[in-house]
């Protein structure tokens, strides 16, 4: 960091901070009178991103193709599990064999959904279905969840009345000592929630330690599965490879450490191609992947083959798909730049904040000082700029701290990224000096 | 029925039946030789079907439109309940106001399993969960299953552990005295599965009468639904007015009568353009709708919005939809036709069976003498031709008399499926000949 002629706000005087907060107040006024209104709150692609996929749509026209490689018809009923072309294409992704893979509808969302609810009706590999067991036993199913994390899987856990344990996220993954602890002595825990790489929201990615330490758990629960979405799998901002994350296979370390059926992974190709529009799927050893479809069966004839043909056709082999990822990096990068930049500027050296520095993935996570999240992403919204609710990285959205925010650079135009930064900048500063200030009170 | 030079099997005597037998079997043995491989199984069009809505994957292509009417891009995140051009789809062709529609992803029975998934995890409009209820009652669920009916109903309520009663079918619909008594006294009844037009496997469809008289039902059970697949709304197979079966507005009906809650009314255009990658959706009361989008919310950030506008845009207005049903009609009417004239031809006036002559809708419903649907369903496999399994089109896939076949003339071509009938009568007629011999004995 650049020497900066600034003075950490914990050494400033109640006298130079009421100063401070004046002149902050003085300055949101002036931003509150640009009428901003931006969205920060979503990982959601800007509308550049998605003109990059509109060559997509002609993959499969009026003129064909609409068989896939094997002959199938992907316009009638039929095949459960995907094309092959389909298959390949998170095979390649993924790193796993295509006979390990299912290829969902347009959501993976619904697909981790769907897991969760078939374990609780059904049980997993002939295990007794979660609902019974939590009756027999008089105790919740529990679920581990590494936060600050992602508010859509907490969500699906706390909508199915699973009882939600919260797990720090370290540098190098989840505090894999208690995960250990808890899943190795705990039936009643069924599962982890997991983004391996560039995870949401931390935009860090696991160590190959914490990989191999999830092979090598001792789960208490025979039933219990490790829900590794692996949604940011291909997502680098860099094309460099140094500048790459790469996270270790789970797939094949848990089937190296003997635990082959440990693992559900989940990816989809919305943040490839089209969010509303993508394919999902699912990767998992064989005797999952033969549950899972045994009870797909009851579920459905078969999800679109024709989108799936058409995302197959358009992100092609590998080199294909790596060389469209940059073409999303380079609309996204500048944008995580000018972020970050702004949070240097603003804020180096003032000892109010810390966040991190992605390599790719969807957003930067942000620590406050402690109880002034939700302040800063309130004033925020009184200046025309929606953040993430603060709380909604951890589970019941309760953040202990009430500090982290999560910053999702990635919707609005790099304009509109760069002023929303600045006036982020400008609301913690002002909440965390009359945080300051109200405790010298 | 033309006067023929046939006598009723049941006339014959003993020497004639095994004569009879003798030359049926050398027939048989003939079309074994032809060493066929049709496939009468299942309810999917054929590939002159398919390519009639070719030109819908070139209403969204790389030149756009990806804008749904309200502005919203389709190709992003968001949209739970589908755009408003999908939602007039089907209001249009359910005759119910947009607002009370969802649209989802490709597959009704898809949602008509998450119906059922949430009504079991999570009840029905704040009611407490079918899962606790059973358990506390110490009493199964119950679903009513008018049969013969669709075995993909039947096979979701048998995965939930649903106890499924048996509804005898009339020329009218289900019974209803059997009906109003069960779900008017029962509180574990929870469903009944319809297909009101056209009705899988019968074709036929529900008088008026038994319409209102499912809209003034008082059910025991606050959660209990009418489950109304009305897949084939659309499906007629002749053009004229007066060769078309209509079927009240179930939602207007049970409004009218007081009870705006009762159904879940399930379509989809499967059948309309692609059974591999159309749209589904289902229409219900306000508050029905406002329920399960409280819920749906937890499953996906929304459905695949392009393929909705895909299917919006080509489907268009409803006179448009009944030109384009009208294709489908000139392609399937002569192999139903086809099917009718060779059991006319080949089985009438022998008494050993009848069949249903549908105006719509994807199957012609057969009845055999008792005991003999698995034989002569067997029978035609020997010889190349896949039924659908006998029992199939019951509960459990018991066919208490073992009498019903449903079979599916649109898949093969028409010549295939002239020639699967003329097998098909042969083997029924061997069959019967066989089993009254054997009844002589």
């Amino acid at each position: 960091m650049m020497e900066k002629n600034v003075k950490p706000y914990g050494q400033l005087s109640a006298a130079e901070l009421s100063a401070l907060c004046g002149g902050l107040q003085t300055e949101f006024e002036g931003w509150k009178g640009k009428a901003l209104k931006l969205d920060m709150s979503r990982g959601k692609p800007g509308k550049g991103q998605l003109d990059l996929s509109m060559g997509m749509l002609d993959t499969v026209g009026s003129g064909g193709p609409v068989a896939s490689e094997d002959g199938t018809d992907t316009r009638n009923y039929g095949v459960l599990d995907g094309i092959p072309e389909a298959k390949g294409l998170f095979a390649g992704m993924l790193g796993v064999p295509e006979a390990q893979v299912i290829v969902f509808g347009s959501s993976s969302l619904n697909v981790m959904y769907d897991t969760v609810a078939r374990s609780f009706t059904h049980g997993v590999m002939g295990a007794e279905p979660w609902y019974l067991q939590a009756a027999r036993t008089k105790d919740p199913i529990k679920f581990l969840c590494p936060a600050p994390g992602y508010d859509r899987h907490f969500a699906i856990t706390e909508h199915f009345g699973i009882g939600m344990v919260n797990i720090p996220m370290t540098d190098e993954g989840p505090d894999m000592d208690m995960v250990e602890r808890l899943v190795n002595s705990d039936e009643g825990v069924k599962g982890i929630w997991c983004v391996p790489k560039y995870s949401n929201p931390l935009g860090t990615s696991y160590s190959d330690e914490t990989v191999r330490r999830f092979a090598a758990l001792r789960p208490a629960a025979k039933d219990f599965r490790i829900y590794w979405d692996n949604a940011y799998c291909v997502h680098h901002l860099y094309p460099e490879a140094d500048r790459q994350d790469s996270v270790l296979d789970i797939i094949e370390a848990c089937a190296k450490a003997g635990n082959p059926d440990l693992v559900y992974e989940f990816a989809s190709t919305s943040k490839l191609t089209f969010p509303g529009a993508g394919v999902a799927a699912m990767a998992a050893s064989p005797a999952n992947i033969a549950d899972v479809k045994n009870h797909m069966k009851y579920q459905t004839i078969g999800n679109d083959k024709v989108n799936q043909l058409r995302q197959a056709k358009f992100l092609g082999d590998p080199e294909n798909l790596a060389a469209h990822m940059q073409k999303h990096a380079a609309i996204i990068r500048p944008k995580f730049e000018a972020v970050l930049d702004a949070l240097e500027t603003q804020l180096g050296g003032l000892g109010i904040a810390r966040w991190t520095k992605p390599r790719g993935g969807y957003f930067i996570s942000f620590e406050g000082l402690p109880g002034t999240a939700k302040a800063i992403v309130a004033r925020c919204k009184e200046a025309g700029v929606v953040m993430t609710g603060a709380g909604a990285t951890y589970p019941y959205g309760k953040d202990p701290d009430d500090s982290n925010i999560r910053i999702a650079p990635t919707f609005p135009s790099l304009g509109e990224i760069t002023q929303a930064a600045q006036l982020f900048a400008l609301c913690v500063k002002l909440v965390s000096a009359e945080k300051l200030l109200g405790e010298r009170g």
